[in-house]
């Protein structure tokens, strides 16, 4: 690790913040997810303060019944190209399900957005674990876990070819010859495979980053597999340093044993900051978001992460033995994981598993003074368990203000964070190359 | 019909023009296709001269071998998504396929390109007829023309459903009581059919404009009939007013046959007017664009158009025998009607076949001065072959110029088109309501 190794920052953006009451707040918008004011406030802040991305988690179905928390958003492509045109250099990567999409048009559209922004489109592949989204595409159960993977595997083998059938120079508009295009650069693909028949080419350019910032973010065996043959970035949640340096070992032994670089896989956990001027004040603020907590919704989210009903949990008691009994599920495998080894490493009740889980859904959650979130946040970076983070504010825009005001001059004045964007593309604030084309 | 019956424009946009040389004018931007400027100046320049929206075509394929034309396109809704942000009032249609794409996706995009252009979102349905589309998802081939009808009626419907999964009063954000929303206005769909099985609801609250703009282009008999059930505007390409007439009856017809209001259907030909300030200019001007043609290239798109070979047609013969003599196709039947009706009733040989389809593809060319293109279209829409036209210039962005500066101060003089816009979605441009919601 050269002394220039920089600091990754993303702004997670979700609703009125990531806390599940953050709707609740007396100074929050309950109706952000469809007001796109709210959006471009955010954005924009997150690119003054010289973030690499914004990022956008999301799955094809609604989020619990809506009674207690705003349950729907705005489909992720669609409004980071809106964003895109309300900003210059920040990266813009949207959560997009290789299970319930063709990769003839998924590919079209990223390449399409990272036209559209000039080279700052992101796509975080997930397999879609939940049994309501699966019930949006005609499954009555959730597509097996192995399989999900597979299914992605090839996507991604299909998404990456198509992205490269148009070589850098096919296209000669010559106007006095009447050639538009050198069709002999403009590749056919032909795939067929087990999943996906695809003939090619895109019917689009090759789009400014050759193609997208590949992003994953599932931390089951699959799951880390998948990462070491395609991906770029890994967003993953861990509470303990141990625990995200162990993940960051393996992440990058994996990588190399796919035979790629383990530099060119950027690891990025997240955190919920809860910032006060005294561990007191940041305390009382973690405090208030709990109060405002609705038990009843952690339940439900509890019991849909381990595929069972609510009633299957006695709020008083630990984690049921039946469930810490269970086989792998084959639905969110990582997240069911992390939640279990949570509750035994601290012996907790169903209740405070709600409440640990009620900030960042099992991401780390950080309560201290500025100085203590940016030692943190180097001590892990500098320790070997992160590249950067995902900075997921308890509520939004007041809580990424917060972090941007008073943590970042502190990572600035160790010389870890960006003073201003030197690139242009999203690629270029990762440090990362263009990839080469495959038919050149 | 009403005194206070008005006009309608659309701005068909097209790359560099419609006409299928545009690229090669020494004016031209050949790379147009993919330069967000250039979209921009167009979309500005339709939204100051307050036409009702903006309209691209679209089929997940390439067009030809890129050799003789620009053979690929920005996918429609994103492209219309970053233009929603560059223009505050102008409609944005977007044609994407209902027979590859999964109704849940898409009706979530659409809705969230609702959003946020604050109610301006178009679809234009289409089914997609070409082998090429069909040979990236899958197919060997094109999947039949009443198959491809039925699956879209079935999406329409699935499609309703999740738009008005949210009832307008759902979202209750109480803050003290911890109530979001009243989960018995948020519904499940639960269709099954024989396409598609869908759970819902959307998660997406319901859109500004209920749903968006439901648009249909095919006039084959199975067109006509799903657009009498479902379309709210009919594009269409007819090149004799008799033609368009014959058109605009059977389908207003079929609209009340279906307990429809006819005046709800506004039905929409193309036009692509070259135009001087002479006749002589005019006809200089269209021959000017047809000396540019490759032969080559309109031949290998009519061989496409009638699912054969370019080595079946002689350019200086009519149309073989064989061609005419066919059954129905399964791609795309009106198309191929339109050329054989222009074919036989001109006596046209192939060679002149393709330079009347090289401009607009079949479409109606009208070459005259400004007062005859407005006398044309004033003719078609007060006789009743017309509610108004997708305006087709074969350059742009100067052919879109020339019509604002010239032809629609005259229509305007008439007091046939708006001088400012009076509402602020495409539904009030269109002067269409809001559909009442099937929950309430």
């Amino acid at each position: 690790m050269s002394a220039q190794r920089r600091l990754h920052l993303n702004a997670f953006l979700m609703e009125a913040g990531h806390h599940e009451a953050s709707w609740r707040l007396p100074d929050s918008n309950p109706r952000a997810d469809f007001d796109l004011g709210h959006w471009i406030e955010l954005a924009r802040l997150a690119e003054s303060a010289k973030f690499d991305s914004l990022f956008l988690a999301d799955g094809p179905a609604i989020t619990g019944t809506g009674e207690f928390r705003p349950p729907g958003q705005l489909e992720p492509l669609t409004l980071l190209t809106a964003l895109s045109q309300a900003t210059s250099r920040i990266g813009l990567i949207a959560t997009v399900s290789s299970t319930y999409n063709e990769p003839y048009n998924l590919a079209r559209r990223l390449a399409s957005v990272d036209h559209v922004s000039g080279g700052r489109a992101g796509w975080n592949i997930v397999t879609s674990a939940g049994a309501e989204e699966a019930a949006n595409f005609g499954l009555d159960t959730i597509p097996d876990h192995a399989g999900r993977y597979a299914r992605a595997d090839e996507f991604l083998r299909v998404a990456k070819a198509l992205w490269d059938s148009w070589e850098s120079q096919a296209v000669v508009a010559d106007k006095a010859a009447g050639l538009y295009a050198d069709p002999g650069r403009i590749h056919r693909i032909d795939h067929r495979g087990a999943h996906f028949t695809v003939a090619g080419p895109l019917n689009v350019e090759r789009p400014p980053q050759g193609y997208p910032l590949l992003v994953q973010a599932g931390s089951s065996e699959d799951g880390k597999d998948f990462a070491a043959r395609h991906a770029e970035a890994i967003f993953t949640a861990h509470r303990t340093y141990e625990r995200a340096a162990d993940f960051y070992r393996d992440i990058k032994a994996r990588t190399a044993a796919a035979g790629r670089d383990p530099d060119g896989v950027i690891v990025l956990p997240g955190i919920v900051p809860y910032i006060g001027s005294t561990e007191r004040e940041a305390r009382e603020l973690a405090q208030q978001f709990d109060d405002l907590r609705i038990p009843e919704y952690g339940l439900r989210q509890l019991a849909a992460v381990f595929e069972t009903e609510p009633s299957a949990f006695a709020l008083d008691e630990p984690l049921p033995a039946a469930i810490l009994a269970r086989p792998k599920l084959e639905g969110s495998q990582s997240r069911s994981d992390l939640i279990i080894e949570l509750a035994v490493r601290e012996q907790l009740t169903v209740r405070q598993i709600l409440s640990r889980l009620g900030g960042g859904r099992g991401h780390f959650e950080f309560v201290g003074t500025p100085e203590q979130v940016a030692g943190t946040i180097t001590d892990w970076f500098v320790g070997g368990a992160a590249d950067g983070f995902n900075i997921m504010a308890p509520a939004l825009p007041s809580g990424l203000a917060t972090f941007i005001e008073q943590v970042l001059p502190i990572l600035r004045g160790k010389g870890l964070f960006r003073e201003e964007y030197e690139g242009s593309t999203l690629r270029e604030h990762y440090g990362l190359p263009v990839p080469a084309n495959q038919f050149h």
